[in-house]
């Protein structure tokens, strides 16, 4: 647009490959950004420098960092002895948000998957059986996506870990806010074999 | 996400205010660059750094450019005697999109509005009428947007161009309330093959 060598149409071309932007939202984007020097365009060069710095895996959970250990894994304030497996940075973020749980975290990282080479090793699951010891973890709780794949990979972690530890995995039934004539069959299944009194 | 003070989370936060991204999707767009980071994270880093040191408005025709005068500005193989005004950067990127004018640009920054406090200085109609002299122009095409603010702003720039400096604006194709930077190519190249005096 400023011409194929300038570092605006860089931008642009490199914002396209973010999920959910294209060629013409990037380019909105980036004008936007221009038109907002001082409140966003400098501000986000900076957070993006800083980040392209210093992120990194946290080497105990597997959470994005910007130190060796995350912010969860550092936090003296999170309750040891209760371990929750999620398959991705984006679902701890979620569980998160939720403010439900007080513990620490594993990420996997993906599920087991034979076609895309993925086995035990690869989801740090040698390192959760270590964790299990040094952090002395009473309950692990499987928090995987309720897929194939994700229900596949929680019993494979259920078998591996040992008698002593309680091993749970979440809830299954209506989403809050859920209606019943919007839920698939195996949701209202699930809700209905798991009924409990009131 | 990473803890309230992480470049992380300020990343996101930022992310968020781009148009066409919200706080669920800035999340997901910063951990796929984190993921990708030799591929993604990092140029766009740099690039995003030399943009913000780097971009501007050209001084001659209101373009975004990374250095005084825009690439188009600067181009000798684009001629002089024929400038296209339009409203806005991305009217101009839309122009050039459609490869179907070689001439110069004149960028508003907007159209005349009473409401916003928007009078000819703000628009640079001065440096307009500068430039039909020093560059000898022999026609003005005004490229607004088919609204009601745009064909205003273009009547009153035709009203004060002086005899002899022929003024066009585009052709009947362009639909009524249609915004350039979202028109396809093909329309917009029978609009300005069917430019028409007014």
């Amino acid at each position: 647009m400023a011409g194929p060598d300038s570092a605006i149409d860089r931008l642009i071309t490199l914002m396209a490959k973010l999920p959910g932007l294209g060629p013409r939202s990037a380019r909105r984007a980036v004008l936007y950004m221009i038109r907002k020097r001082a409140l966003l365009l400098i501000p986000l060069a900076d957070a993006l420098s800083e980040v392209a710095q210093t992120a990194r895996n946290c080497v105990n959970c597997g959470n994005v960092a910007t130190d060796d250990l995350c912010e969860i894994c550092r936090d003296p304030r999170r309750q040891n002895g209760t371990i929750c497996v999620v398959e991705d940075v984006a679902d701890l973020w979620a569980m998160e948000r939720s403010h439900v749980f007080q513990g620490r975290y594993h990420v996997l990282g993906g599920t087991l998957s034979a076609l895309e080479d993925r086995g035990p090793d690869e989801l740090g699951l040698p390192r959760l059986i270590q964790r299990l010891e040094s952090e002395e973890v009473e309950e692990v709780i499987l928090a995987l996506n309720a897929t194939v794949d994700g229900q596949t990979t929680a019993h494979y972690i259920a078998d591996m870990i040992e008698d002593g530890v309680m091993v749970s995995s979440l809830a299954q039934g209506v989403p809050v806010g859920g209606e019943l004539d919007y839920l698939d069959d195996g949701t209202i299944t699930a809700a209905m074999l798991a009924r409990k009194g009131v």
